[in-house]
């Protein structure tokens, strides 16, 4: 048992409160991560709000991480002390149905427990004044010390600076997979980008490097353009500046539609219209936000019976164990440029200011720096 | 100018009227075609019901025929005088920007005035008592003469038997072709086929000829298991027999639901039934059927994050004039069973019987034989 500061939320739609948590050692197939950084998420302050069906408090929220292990269980052979990990909200095993596939990210190893904010065994390595805290997508970044399982874990390069290649931790991969895994976009492609926060930069990202033609950045806030421009999208728009729907204007845009549409916000208004701005006959649209409960997308089947394709990504497709690293890889080449996402860092104790900002617009993403 | 037996649909939900229509000669580009034979299909009732947005009266319905070559317009290559054809309702041009991506079969060539029930110069081949009268589909197969732009004919060999292959126009093409060009069902997948009509029986053989593990046939009329049966159906799901959706009872049955599903009916509530019984992770789903106007497909957008794919198939995404005959060949080596599919035979005066036993489910298809 070891005491770790920790951004807890006892209750939905309260502050974080900064408390010392007892982190229990990791048991067999577990490992005890010390967290240096991690990233403020649109998903966890959308857990923090209640809104999630699966949110269950009190609990240690953040999901986008960088960390050095610390102490492993029985068993475990992939990482050891001292080794640079980022936690996997989609672990890869390796051994199930999903892992052995080779169709899908979608491990489904640690998926029950992780989301019953449990470890594998069905209980908590958290507490607090002797009570359970709940775990949080199998990751709890908010602390400094955290204990995920080992298929849980991406082993990085020592040279990778943790607070930057965290954000590989969600937003950033998860964009930019949606466009190479997910979508497989070919070089001279026409891609649309719905909302331009950090996965629909990072989808920008992905674009970019998929050689696309055309990449159409739209987003409510124009302000979000420059940023997007930087990053090398071609053509901005703004749908409050028209009075046709917005697929309408895209359509005209490109002489039928784009090739290819990526959903980066979670508003099923949007998955429609980033449906039906694709091409007749192969265009293709991927839902990457994730909606609020019990909200459905709809469209006409006609669209998908003239040659429309919808489909969805969690986590870019990426396969957490095996593939990221060759993000992180990419990140230092300065392939992907995380600077460009990083707005604000600032300490723990600033949390909550952290989710401010985000739910104010006003940063893409903020770093929390344990060592702060 | 030449006469012509044909059934004129003169007003929606009224009986077609056998009459003698006056038909212009082939203007350039254009071929006059004499049909044999020509299948009934639901489509044809679906534009006679009045449903169809698209749907314009007076016209000469049916697209699902085989015919020879009667006479040819100016600039006429690709057929000549003597041949034996399969109109096309989609055309294949070659040029087009659909037909050059490589991606699609949907050309875009006459779909312009073919949806306006006219020839590509706008004007129609068909009159009666000196009043103009609209093509259907681009095809007009109830008529013993119909004019056809040459893009829209697919060339067969002199042996393969009109009065059967006329069947490859419409409906088993269709089925075939959304399990091997669509969906490309590979060796060993679990496939769900929801509606065991021509399309859905004609799906089974695809289904069959992919070397699928488990077929799932699923219709609320238990009479039509036995063909399903003996086209390599493997298991028979009547969903009035469950107190729960059908989709789940899917997932049940296959540990985590199918590979691949088809819808092949044109209710949207199957459709939506048909996706959620793909897998997690890799599960895909093609909508065929035809809905009704204005109906609109619905799902949790969570269906697709979790990596199901939601597309659709209109003549099974064959291209016509190239890809039609090697069905024929099929057909005549005995591979598509097409007697499995005629029901019934008759003249072109018993053509309302056919549009009758169709609405009441006893056939499967009626074969109109012009030489009856």
């Amino acid at each position: 048992m070891l005491k770790s500061r920790a951004a807890v939320a006892f209750a939905p739609n309260e502050p974080l409160q900064i408390v010392e948590v007892d982190v229990a050692a990791p048991r067999a197939g577990e490992v005890l991560v010390r967290i240096i950084a991690t990233g403020v998420c649109h998903t966890d302050a959308y857990t923090l709000s209640g809104a999630d069906s699966e949110g269950v408090f009190p609990t240690i929220l953040g999901h986008e991480g960088g960390g050095i292990v610390k102490a492993v269980g029985e068993g475990v052979t992939s990482v050891a002390i001292g080794d640079h990990v980022i936690p996997l909200y989609t672990a890869e095993c390796r051994e199930c149905k999903f892992c052995k596939s080779g169709k899908t990210n979608l491990c489904s190893a640690v998926r029950a427990t992780q989301g019953k904010g449990l470890m594998p065994d069905g209980t908590s390595r958290f507490s607090y004044q002797g009570k359970p805290i709940y775990h949080y997508m199998g990751c709890s970044t908010f602390s400094e010390y955290t204990v995920l399982p080992e298929v849980s874990l991406a082993k990085i390069p020592h040279e990778a600076p943790l607070e930057k290649v965290c954000l590989l931790g969600c937003g950033v991969t998860t964009g930019i997979g949606a466009v190479l895994n997910t979508a497989k976009v070919e070089a001279g492609a026409t891609v649309a980008i719905f909302g331009l926060g950090g996965i629909g930069l990072a989808a920008i990202i992905g674009a970019k490097m998929a050689n696309a033609s055309r990449i159409i950045a739209i987003d409510i806030n124009p302000a979000k353009f420059d940023v997007a421009k930087d990053l090398g999208a071609t053509d901005f728009l703004n749908p409050l500046d028209y009075d046709k729907p917005i697929q309408d204007v895209i359509i005209e845009l490109t002489d039928g539609g784009v090739d290819y549409s990526f959903e980066c916000v979670g508003n099923v208004q949007l998955m429609r219209a980033a449906l039906e701005c694709t091409h007749k006959g192969w265009g293709e649209s991927v839902v990457i936000g994730v909606a609020a409960a019990g909200q459905e997308i709809s469209t006409r089947p006609f669209q998908l019976v003239t040659g429309r394709v919808w489909r969805g990504s969690a986590f870019g497709g990426v396969k957490g164990r095996t593939e990221l690293p060759s993000y992180v890889e990419k990140a230092q080449k300065g392939e992907i440029p995380l600077d460009t996402f990083i707005t604000h860092t600032m300490g723990l104790d600033e949390i909550n200011l952290a989710f401010d900002l985000m739910r104010q617009g006003k940063s893409i993403r903020t770093v929390i720096n344990f060592n702060s």
